[in-house]
């Protein structure tokens, strides 16, 4: 009998065993699986949700037990960290967290699910009590603790991305002062400035302070030892009762380098179409610890997401279990919410399309989300970019009230499939008062994107 | 100069009108337009929620008023309708319709926007007062003056089409006690029926009483010539204080059809796809007089919707203008809403499809809007058509809460570009817990229909 190895238990690497799982059963296939956390299977994106209150319990993110998987056949060691792979050997070595106890297993398929970290700077007070990620349910449980045991009311948020953005909403939702510390112009850099200050009047308007340029240099301690203020390299001082870090992830694959799998330039595992790593018939990888393709920009980066980690797992399980199943790559969308703000981007930046040396033309065109008449109807801004010389769409990013995020889906479509802006003009998409004027603003922004394009005379 | 004749100031028409006096000032093209009614450019779509209040005036859905359109350049005569068209001279004649004065006015270019009228089957009482179409803003203003005038709180709705089922929530929306009749197993008839069931739970949630399978046949009315009554074929009567009939509408071609010019099946004028009318380099048409080219079923219909006449309008003012612009065809999409479930469509239903010679598979499946542990998460129901042999997506047709309307977007979009499902399954959708499960309903669906796909064996 084959042994299936899967080295991480949350999105990618749990998918992975249970479709491997579906497709050959214990008799024909043993699956071993190692998680160093507490936990199994459980949404990370959910976090903020469940800090800010909305989501009442920590076990609501939980999508499947370790006992559900047990039961169905897969040999879970829960509180079990690999700490080396050995690719010759074909065998990993496992440390129990709570004995401290090694095991060498081997194994005839391995899957690398290892995730990803929040980025910690290495400065003053980094570590110390009170500073907290959000990347894993430890992680939010720690955060919770903190929260309920310190009486104080004043956050500061390190970083305005995603987890950023999200864990401000999250701690005003539980009545702090939000301080939000940001390098860039404007915060969720993931778009332009001009579309990123219109997050900004968002985050402001709920009574969030925002800071620009700000590089933190440092964590003030108290006698105690916890975390009282954060320094910034101007000198100023933001006193904080918490500290929350949203400055992104970086992927886990220490486990990886050593063992010289091979890397991606933002030090994320390479795999090909099948989610095989690059060079290794029998191991797999996925989730927030590889890079995926980008469509659009014709390279690899790392986007970790729990959409993606689904993906791998689906395809690695399959690939594992005999079946064929390939994750063509991404095209880079993503979307969020600021308090009634809505927030999507797909495709490239104005300076991804310049990086990768693709000359463009942008178009920003406001309208509303559903017809202007209609009652509750709220603004919508839309930008897009178009490859100057032949019209292809290349990105477009939305900020705006309700329906505005999984309105960039249609782009998102609409890169994959290669189309110019003139051909989404011609897009079908629904029309009835409540849910769109009778131009959809994503076919407004293509047509003024069009109009830029035939301007524009290559 | 050339002159420029539209006929019909609606969406199409004034669209076209505006388009072609962008790009060419008074000075070049003379444009003189024809309305019958009282009103030009209105959303005819927002009658319902204007009837049911929401909307609180009827000004709100005129997008430009006639002055406005004069004050572009356009010699708009209003109230006046073309009665004869002369192709061989080049001209048309038309009648004041509070005079009773006929002029005939040459063309260099013409442009046929002359829109549809609701179906009027030929019964006893048809003609009855508080018998109502909702078509037009006069039709609209018609049936508010009888709901203002009459003291009674039945309302009877014949046909459960977008049109029926909005009226429906509108009248319930006013108080009325409403009952819709309609001839198929279920209401929304533009749904397969296993869909339409979600859409009659729903209504019959709401108060509205339907009746399946309801034949009509003549409208009783008073001493006073009032409609009082609708009764059907099986021999009941249904007190009705007003009717709303709700059963589709037809293209209102007789001048174009008097003068020779191509029909289609469904009656509306059949043209290029630079919307010239075939085999007439001087004419054109647009909006809901036209048949449109289904891009899945490879043939035209009739789809009178708003969004398709504002295209045609600005591809035919393009054409008129000496620009260059083509309305490539359409794929089926609509989206509507009751209550607060969403319905919606694209594509071909399973009759559409043996219509057609398609042999295909489908996918039924049953998701959350949001990630379902996120506050507020609501059902969402997804059926999916695929080619039996090829793999190659159809149509897809979604009733659920906040979300499911425009969710069907992104299946119009790769319906538009051929995309098979297992291409829809690896797209890279916006996903984030209040706005989507991690799996999106329309990639389970898809992951579905790809495995039967796969089952079927071609």
């Amino acid at each position: 009998m084959e042994r299936l190895v899967v080295v991480g238990g949350d999105a990618a690497g749990m998918s992975a065993a249970s479709q491997a799982r579906r497709l050959k059963g214990p008799a024909e296939l043993e699956i071993v699986a190692f998680e160093r956390s507490h936990f199994t299977s459980y949404s990370a994106c959910g976090i903020p949700y469940w800090i800010g209150g909305g989501v009442p319990e920590r076990d609501d993110l939980i999508a499947r037990t370790p006992e559900e998987h047990r039961a169905r056949g897969i040999d879970l060691r829960m509180r079990t960290e690999v700490v080396e792979l050995d690719v010759a050997g074909h065998r990993v070595r496992s440390r129990d967290l709570e004995s401290g106890d090694e095991t060498w297993t081997e194994y005839d398929r391995l899957v690398l699910a290892t995730g990803a970290r929040p980025v910690r700077p290495r400065m003053p007070g980094i570590d110390a009590a009170g500073v907290h990620g959000v990347q894993t349910l430890d992680d939010g449980q720690a955060l919770l603790e903190t929260l309920e045991r310190t009486p104080g009311r004043r956050a500061v948020v390190v970083g305005a991305g995603y987890i950023g953005v999200e864990m401000a909403e999250a701690l005003v939702d539980r009545d702090y002062e939000v301080t939000v510390l940001h390098r860039g112009e404007q915060p969720m850099a993931t778009l332009d400035p001009d579309m990123g200050t219109l997050v900004h009047r968002a985050m402001n308007g709920m009574g969030i302070r925002t800071v620009a340029g700000a590089e933190v240099t440092a964590v003030r301690t108290d006698a105690e030892g916890r975390a009282s203020a954060v320094v910034t390299a101007d000198g100023r001082t933001y006193p904080a009762d918490v500290v929350v870090l949203g400055i992104g992830v970086e992927p886990r694959t220490e486990l990886a380098r050593a063992a010289g799998l091979p890397l991606g330039d933002s030090g994320g595992l390479l795999t090909d179409l099948s989610m095989r790593v690059r060079g290794h018939a029998d191991i797999w990888a996925g989730g927030d610890c590889v890079e995926v393709l980008d469509l659009v920009a014709g390279r690899t980066r790392h986007i970790p997401l729990g959409t993606h980690a689904n993906k791998h797992g689906q395809v690695i399980g399959s690939g594992v279990g005999g079946g064929y199943a390939t994750f063509p790559g991404v095209v880079g969308t993503a979307v969020s919410k600021v308090c009634d703000l809505e927030i999507a981007r797909t495709g490239l930046r104005e300076k991804d399309a310049l990086a990768v040396g693709l000359r463009f033309v942008t178009a920003t065109i406001v309208s509303t989300n559903t017809a202007g008449y209609y009652p509750g109807a709220a603004g919508m801004t839309v930008k897009m970019l178009a490859e100057r010389r032949t019209g292809r769409l290349l990105g477009v990013q939305i900020v705006g009230g309700a329906g505005a995020a999984k309105r960039v889906d249609v782009a998102a479509v609409a890169l994959t499939a290669g189309m110019t802006v003139e051909q989404v003009v011609a897009l079908d998409l629904g029309y009835a008062p409540p849910f769109s004027p009778v131009w959809d603003p994503v076919l407004v922004a293509a047509r003024k994107a069009a109009s830029a394009v035939r301007s524009a005379g290559h």
